[in-house]
């Protein structure tokens, strides 16, 4: 086959390249995770992460779709772990101003998936968020023992422990996940909590909000004094024997009633 | 007066002009209003006013100094507007679910300074929050009667009128600012309130959450339901009688208890 004329090849070439350029340079972008989002998109997933840190999005499942690239760049940036340090700031200074009894009845309660632990290794490889949850896929994860702990909360949690707090660890995961937790916990530098507190079998079915206030209402009628609760999750902090101060770190992940 | 030889004049051109090229090009950026905030401030202004929305901060006076720019160009920019648009996306969105009865029993309260107007004009000249509140000027602001509405706010009312809900507006005002509020609302394009309740003489000295919660309990008393209830304090939302579901929408300037 012949080849065409030299000038009607380069035209051709031309006509080719420039929707190509235009596309590039183009203003209306795409989500994507090469940072070339559109400033509407990352507009609306802070907002959408702020609604959900507010408690304004109500139940949720999963995260927008359009906003897992925003909110993988904020789990695996600078931000997520200045946002936990900030917190256990103030935590800690209302630890210090608590008058400290020294019977041992002051608590300080932690929930333990992403408020003592990050599984940002498990959601990394599922989605951010963005993908129902699986519980075989996570009790797989969680029986493994491998999630880290977050800086600034082992660091308020040792500075409680030296201001005399008793801490109690109060989580959702169930009572036959014991002992793979407290290997976890320690492994992760965490030591010498007063309890540990799982879902046992009459708690099955309960809302989180419910079984997490039963379990420091129980506390209280012990003669404790709840100061200081902190959690992911509202239900970690809210429903009814709350504590004198709650302390919510972030959680753009995933939403438990 | 003679001028210098030619090649030490342009030699000193050349002197002076390096710095000026040099501390424009450096990576240590003093905290400015032009853009050029070390962006290790800029992690931490995200972080204080995450915490200060998610109420972590407890009681504050004024924002931190190093976050005025900060928090300005937060206030000036899409975000603000877009973080109101999201909450009374998710709020209308719950209203939808609401069963209206008919009887005008149906409620939903907002509360006026930073939720259904806005006073960033006075703000604006005042620091951002980062001067302590002055009453005699914030009344001379207010008896202008002049914020306007937010547009996010406004539609929400509009929609939550359509739908049939009663609206009761519920402020921290005093009684003696009514007419004023009232005209400033209606200029504003807010209309058709079945109630607006101010701080009587008897609520004088009251905090906001026992305040706003009393009313709440007041409207209970006379068979309203409190469906929704929109604000931008903690203390337009929680204490007792609190709605079915409240809406936080963003303040970064200041806190009221």
């Amino acid at each position: 086959m012949a080849s065409p004329p030299r000038s009607l090849s380069i035209s051709f070439f031309v006509l080719l390249i420039i929707p190509i350029i235009s596309a590039r340079t183009s203003f209306i972008k795409l989500p994507g995770s090469d940072g070339s989002r559109s400033a509407a998109t990352n507009t609306y997933c802070e907002s959408w992460r702020l609604a959900a840190e507010t408690n304004n999005v109500g139940t949720w499942d999963v995260i927008p779709s359009i906003c897992v690239d925003s909110v993988s760049e904020y789990l695996n940036g600078d931000q997520y772990g200045s946002d936990y340090g900030v917190i256990a700031d103030y935590a800690l200074a209302f630890a210090k101003t608590v008058q400290i009894s020294g019977d041992g009845k002051d608590v300080w309660i932690f929930d333990i998936d992403e408020t003592l632990l990050t599984n940002i290794d498990y959601y990394k490889a599922h989605g951010y968020g963005s993908i129902p949850y699986d519980s075989n896929s996570y009790n797989e994860w969680v029986v493994q023992g491998t999630a880290p702990a977050f800086d600034a909360s082992l660091r308020l949690y040792n500075a409680l422990k030296k201001l005399g707090f008793t801490i109690v660890l109060l989580t959702g995961r169930d009572e036959d996940q014991r002992s793979v937790t407290e290997k976890n916990l320690r492994d992760a530098g965490y030591l010498d909590w007063e309890r540990l507190l799982l879902r046992g079998r009459e708690d099955q079915g309960k809302s989180a909000t419910n079984y997490k206030s039963e379990q420091r209402s129980k506390l209280i009628v012990e003669g404790f004094k709840i100061h200081g609760n902190t959690g992911d999750q509202w239900s970690d902090l809210l429903g009814f024997a709350v504590a004198v101060r709650s302390f919510k770190v972030p959680n753009p992940m995933y939403y438990i009633p």
